[in-house]
């Protein structure tokens, strides 16, 4: 019975090639209100998508921002309910001088496909909407029930998709969830996310005097906040690369020696790792591997100051003013709410009183942890080794996928994480690509999948 | 004979005052290309009024970038030359909106005159050109030979005045140099500065990897430049407020029981330091009055910090590299060459193996100490105490004047530091405005300087 569908795929791959590079002509940046006609052009276009395969309930559910597309298949009855998420929408494409092609003409490179969006994620959930074409053009039905909802504003923190699936309840009730966006490791190399880190956003401000001051008259009477800010930042971290904040490791889990096993298997090196970075060295807390510290550790990062004088040039101003962003990569059981308090208590104690410190947390979301036992991943697990031609590996995933938590706390649905992407896919970059033996593959891999949860 | 000139200013100070006004309407500011033209127009004007007044060998001295203007008197046989430093640009007026009136329409409140160069520098210059104007036409001489230089580029850094003097150097030979470009304490509280506080420009460089990265899955794996850079800067003070680099108080000179008693005449309160710059607490140098950091310690500040992303909302970004502005003051007798160095060698010294760090000096200016005791120092402090009912106070300023430093290295030249500003002018902010008895006496304490250089 599989064959004919994987069949049907094969047969039909150029024509969905063909499909894919139409999808990626429309520049559905979510970010710039200048391309908001064309996020709803690639909304359209994915509505026309659904109904030419054959997919009922074909709707745009609105938003306060970018439309989600909505599209079903409920006809196996007795069956499980899979919902796929993926997102339409793209990264800005600055700086548009380093792309070698331009990003909204789609050009083909031996096996990759050079575009924005090619991987980031229109390739990936393009696969599945095949994968369905494929199942109901070869064999007239689905072996389960699908849903699909495939959002406009991933790029953009997905604020408005959290109300969206709380209003639609009822109509994106499911048995498991089904998410390509994140990458395997090699195209024979498979990969399983079962972790994603959280995340907390927050914003340090330092206020020293009420309006910005010339140095040479006011340096050495005034606590420079910029100063005050730096002198905060610095103690974020002890010389051991530890997080200072008490309490910040408390409900840290700690991987099993199964889990532990399978990150060495992974064969990681620091030498290709500097050499993907560019890094004069690896850094992070002492006591553990760097693939350790990028996956089953928390971290903290500072991503910018604000404040003062960044022109080119000299300028003496002492501002008045200056804040910080740093976020926090949580890892299970931390909670994102605990962690945040934490975060703002201690900031505040080591606040100096030569200035007036306040922290904004900004957005939060808890670590996933994903039950590797269960029959969707096993399932998951199956498929990929039938479709990729090797087991695949579990792995956690430094990111995080806010949409993941959201669907976990709307629904209580388990997640399955099939990505198809490559670790070298450029995403938010220049020259983003989507390699497209993963992409034949991952139809492959989708369909032997929803085969195999028929079973479930 | 002093009489005729006095009483010829006081008589014509409201035309003095009318001209100021038309002065003022010019938008000269230097930093920006489309005030070019007004910049120009500036230099004009003060030509014409030089003309106008009976200066002679008036001219515009090219320069690389905006001209200096040029006017001299040199009929005073036998009798020294003073040489009349001053700028006809101006700073910027952002924010405008927090501006009461316009900038450039010089409105009169009370004893007031708001403009954006009313004081810093166009009002002080323009009272010496005045006191030249009411000696020449109330006495049909000078008392001595007196030139005046007025450039256009003092607000950016005065880049393009060194090469001017080298090159002019037999036209601007002089016997003492005059400035009005500071400072007094109160209206009723002349004061003049004999030291100015040198300077180092700065900027450190952090490089870590070699483009930004994504911290989900980069962070806790490379040291992150920006917190690299601030455990650095944070290193820059100690806990006690003083600055880390090794030998940077080595050579700074000890002032006086004398000096120390006058600082501590000037009657300077905490209270009132905290209500002026609205800061919570002062902060500074262990061991040493608010007043004492301001004028007689060298400092360290940082200006602004670039690199990562300080937009609006969360970005999660690792940038590959960032920036610190950071400037040292420097007092006698420090060199700025050797505090440089020493900067330098010891942010390298303290820079992690993690990331590349590099230390660019960018621009630098030696502390200038004025010799109390010069006969143009006291006929100086004997014409503020005739125009301004009261002896001035010897202080200390905390800020640099490139330009003393200029002159004093090319001709070796006295400098008269004869401010006629208040602290309240708000120079290089919105409401920049000149108190009025300010300029009439600053007018008349002009013409009792010159005629008591006479008998020098």
């Amino acid at each position: 019975m599989s064959q004919s569908a994987c069949q049907y795929a094969r047969d039909h791959g150029p024509a969905f090639l063909e499909q894919l590079q139409a999808f990626l002509l429309l520049p559905s940046i979510s970010t710039l209100p200048e391309h908001t006609p064309d996020v709803l052009a690639a909304a359209q276009w994915l509505v026309r998508d659904c109904e030419a395969i054959g997919l009922e309930h074909v709707q745009l559910l609105e938003t306060a921002g970018h439309p989600v597309v909505y599209a079903d298949w409920l006809h196996a009855q007795g069956k499980p309910t899979v919902l796929v998420y993926g997102h339409y929408d793209v990264q800005p494409v600055d700086p548009v001088a380093q792309w070698d092609t331009p990003p909204f003409e789609p050009t083909l490179k031996g096996e990759d496909l050079f575009a924005r969006g090619a991987s980031d994620d229109k390739g990936q959930v393009f696969a599945h909407l095949k994968a369905a074409e494929a199942l109901l053009k070869a064999e007239g039905s689905l072996p389960v029930n699908l849903k699909f909802i495939i959002e406009g504003e991933e790029e953009i923190g997905s604020a408005h998709l959290e109300p969206t699936l709380i209003d639609n309840a009822a109509l994106l009730q499911a048995d498991v969830c089904l998410i390509s966006d994140s990458n395997i490791l090699a195209p024979d190399r498979p990969a399983l996310s079962y972790g994603l880190r959280g995340l907390v956003y927050a914003e340090i401000a330092v206020q020293g005097p009420s309006h910005d001051l010339h140095s040479g008259r006011y340096g050495g009477g005034v606590h420079n906040p910029l100063q005050a800010l730096c002198e905060i930042v610095a103690q974020l971290h002890d010389a051991h690369g530890r997080v200072t904040v008490p309490g910040f490791y408390d409900d840290v889990r700690t991987p099993s020696v199964e889990e532990k096993d399978e990150l060495a298997a992974l064969g990681h090196r620091d030498e290709d790792f500097l050499a993907e970075t560019g890094a004069p060295a690896t850094w992070g807390e002492a006591g553990f591997s760097t693939l350790e510290r990028l996956g089953t550790r928390p971290t903290l990062e500072l991503h910018g100051i604000r404040g003062g004088f960044t022109g080119e040039g000299a300028k003496t101003v002492i501002p008045a003013s200056c804040t910080a962003k740093v976020s926090m990569r949580l890892v299970p059981h931390q909670s994102c709410q605990e962690v945040g308090q934490r975060f703002k208590a201690y900031v505040l104690s080591i606040a100096p009183p030569t200035v007036k410190v306040t922290v904004h947390l900004m957005q939060s979301g808890d670590p996933v942890l994903i039950d590797r036992e269960h029959g969707a991943v096993r399932a998951a697990a199956t498929a990929y080794e039938q479709s990729f031609g090797a087991k695949p590996l579990f792995t956690l995933d430094g990111g995080s996928i806010p949409v993941v938590e959201q669907l976990q706390k709307a629904f209580d649905l388990p997640v399955v994480l099939m990505g198809l992407g490559l670790p070298d896919d450029q995403l938010h970059a220049p020259n983003e690509k989507f390699h497209l033996p993963n992409f034949y593959n991952g139809i492959d891999c989708s369909i032997r999948f929803l085969q195999l949860m028929a079973d479930q």
